[in-house]
C-alpha cells in the first residue's frame, strides 16, 4: 500500500510530502540536469533536512528522485563556469564542496533515519548520497558509481562516505577504475542493504519506513546520534559512553512504557505519538 | 566426536565443564528466563571468564546455551522492579550497564580465545555475547536481533559489538527495525563465522576448539591481545606496535621450537602442553 | 591480449618488466624459496616500488609471481640462523620487520596503484603483501593462509593488513586456526576483489591495469592517497579535508581538461600522457 501523500510542492527541483504516518518523502526533481546536486539543489535539500530534523511531524526520512538518474553528483557545467572568475573558482569550489559536505553530515546527523530509494544510477555525489543515508534500497537496474577519475577529479569526498560502508579493495577498485556496479555488487559488498524488485521498491521502503515510524522517536533519535559517535571510538571508550546512553535511555518515559507494555502484552503509547 | 566432559555444577545457571584438551564449555542454563543476563547471570560469566583467563589448564572457551534461545538480553522484570528506587533506578542500571560492558570486554581481554555456539536465538545483549566472542558459528535455526528499540529502549551497548563485526548499513537495519535476522544472513553480513547443521554445531565447534587449543597458548594469547590492539591504530603505528610483537614472539621459546620442528618435519612440543 | 613486456633482468628473484602503457609488472621469482620475502627479496622489493613511485613512466604497478606459490611469507630458514648471534636475532629480527612493515607500507604509500595477481598460493606474509595491495584478483586455486600460529609465531603483522580489509571474525579464524581458504571465500570476505578463472586472470589484471593507466596520474596519484588519510579520521575531519583535496584537485589542469573533454564529448589529454 502506497502512503498517503500531502503534496507540498510539485514544479520544484525538490518535492516534499509527508504522510499521515511521520514519512518525508523528498523526491529529487530535476530530470534535465539527472537530479545533479547543483548549487540549488544542495541549498534545498540542505534547508529540508534541517527542517525536518526539528519538524515534530517527521518520524523518518525517505530520499527518492524521478527519473531514469537517482543523482549524477555535481553540475560540471557549473563547475566550469565558475573558472571564469579571477581566482579560477577557488571560492566557489570551496562553497561547493562545504554545501555538498554539509549535507551529506545533516544526514548523518539528522536525528530522524534517512533511507534512501534508488530506482536508478546513483555516480559520484549521488553514490555518496545513498552512502550518506542510514538505510538504502535499490531495485534491479539500479546502478552505483564514483566515475570521476575518467575526467580528472577523483571522487575524493564521496570515498570518505564509500569506504564507511565498504571494504577497502571494493571502494578502490570502483575508485580507480570509474566503473558502475550493478545494484546486486552493491548489495554484496554492503553499500546497500538489499535489492527489490522494481514493482515492490517504493512499497518496500515505505514499509521499513513506517515500520521505524512507529517506533519511540526520543528512542529511534537517540539510538542513531550514539551509533555514529561510538563508531569512531575506541572500544573501552565506545563502551563507557553508549553504557552512559543506556542509562539515561533506561530512565526515560518512553522504556519504562515500552518495557511495562512488553511486559504487560500491550501495544506501547509513545510520548510524542 | 564429542570431547570428554568432566561436569563441575550442574543445578547452576552457567554449567562449567573442562575435558582434557583445554576447552572450557560455559553453558547458560536459565532456561526458564530465556537465559538473559541478569544481575546472577553476568556475575557468573564474569567470574567464569576471568578465572578461566588465568587458569593454565584452559586453552579454549567455548560460550553455548541450553534451550531454544541463545540468550534474550538484558531481564526486564529485574530492570522494571529497579524502577521503585527513590532514585529510579539510575544506580542499579549503571551498575548494570558497568557489569554487562564488562562481561563483553571480559571476552575481548581474555587471553584465551572465546566461541560462541549459537543453537537458539540471541537478541540484545545477547546478540553482542555472539558479537564479542573471537569466533562464532551458528545451527541454521538461530536467530539475531537488537530488539531494543521495540521497546523504547535501543540496543546502545550491542550495537558497539555489532558495529564493529557489520557493516554500518547492515547494523543500522538491525537496530532501527528490531528484526530478527537468520544465520545465514548473520554468516553472509560477518556477524558469525559460519552456519553448521544443526546436528553438526557442537562437534563443529569443538573441532575448531580443538584446533586452536593445539597450538601454542603463548603465541595465541600474544596474537589475540595484539589483534584488538593494532584494530583501534593508524596503520604506520598499527606496524610499528605489530612489528615488535612480532620481534619478541621471534624470541620466545615456543617460537623457536615451531619453527625448528617446521624445518625438522616434526610436532612442536609448546612449553605449556 | 597480454600486454608488450620490455623484460628488464631475467636471472632474478624479481623480474621487472614495463609495458609501452606505463604497466610496471614486478614478478616474484625465487621459486626454490617459494617466493619467500627473504631479506634479499624484501630488499628488491622495496627498491623497485620506491623507484617505480618517482618514475613518470610507470603508471600502475602489478605484483605477481612465478611457480606455484605467490608468496611463502618469511624465510625460516633466515630467522633460525639469525638465533645463533650474541643477542639471539634480536637485531637481526628487528631489521627484518622494518623492512617488511617498509615494503607493506610502500606499497599503500605509492602513489601509483598496485595491484596482485594472485595464481597460487599467498601465506603469512605472502598473504600480507595481497592485502596491502590496492587491488586483487586470483585464480580459483589461489588460496590464503596466516598460518603463523602453528610454528607458534602468531601472524601479527599480517593481521595488520588483514584486519583493515576483512572484518573481525573472518580475520580472527584465519589466524586462530592457521587454515588456508580458498581464492572464492577470499573474495566473498573481501580480501580480494574477485575470482577469475586461471587462463584470464593476467589478461584480466592487465586490462583493469591499462584502465587505471589511462587515467590522469595526478588524479589517481592525488585519490589514492586521500583514500588511505581519510580513512583514519573521524567523520566530521574526514570531509574537511577531503572537501580540501577535492578544492584543489577541481583547479588541477587535468580536471579542467577533463571536465572539457567530458562536456565537449571527446578524448581527455592529460598533462602526463
Amino acid at each position: 500500500m502506497q502512503p498517503k501523500q500531502h503534496a507540498e510542492q510539485h514544479d520544484d527541483i525538490l518535492l516534499e510530502s509527508l504522510d499521515d504516518q511521520g514519512i518525508l518523502r523528498l523526491t529529487l526533481n530535476d530530470i534535465a540536469r539527472r537530479n545533479a546536486l547543483s548549487e540549488a539543489m544542495l541549498a534545498r535539500l540542505r534547508e529540508s533536512l534541517d527542517r525536518a530534523a526539528v519538524r515534530e511531524s517527521v518520524r523518518v526520512i525517505v530520499l527518492a528522485a524521478e527519473g531514469s538518474a537517482f543523482c549524477a553528483g555535481h553540475d560540471l557545467k557549473q563547475i566550469t563556469a565558475a573558472r571564469q572568475a579571477p581566482d579560477r573558482g577557488h571560492a566557489y569550489f570551496t562553497t561547493l564542496m562545504t554545501a555538498c559536505s554539509g549535507v551529506m553530515q545533516a544526514i548523518v546527523d539528522n536525528p530522524k533515519p534517512v533511507i534512501a530509494e534508488v530506482a536508478g544510477v546513483a555516480t559520484a555525489a549521488g553514490c555518496q548520497l545513498v552512502a550518506s543515508c542510514d538505510l538504502a534500497y535499490a531495485n534491479p537496474q539500479a546502478r552505483f558509481a564514483t566515475p570521476g577519475v575518467h575526467i580528472g577529479l577523483f571522487c575524493s569526498t564521496p570515498m570518505v562516505a564509500l569506504s564507511r560502508n565498504v571494504s577497502n579493495k571494493h571502494a578502490m577498485e570502483m575508485l580507480l577504475t570509474g566503473d558502475p556496479i550493478p545494484a546486486e555488487r552493491a548489495a554484496e559488498i554492503g553499500l546497500i542493504n538489499r535489492v527489490v524488485p522494481a514493482e515492490e521498491l517504493a512499497a518496500h521502503v515505505t514499509g521499513v519506513a513506517h515500520q521505524v515510524a512507529a517506533k519511540s522517536g526520543m528512542t529511534v533519535a537517540t539510538g542513531k546520534k550514539a551509533f555514529y559517535r561510538q563508531r569512531e571510538m575506541p572500544l573501552a571508550q565506545a563502551y563507557e559512553y553508549a553504557a552512559g546512553v543506556m542509562v539515561e535511555n533506561m530512565l526515560a518515559r518512553d522504556a519504562e512504557e515500552g518495557i511495562d507494555a512488553f511486559l504487560d502484552k500491550r501495544a506501547p503509547q509513545w510520548s510524542d505519538q
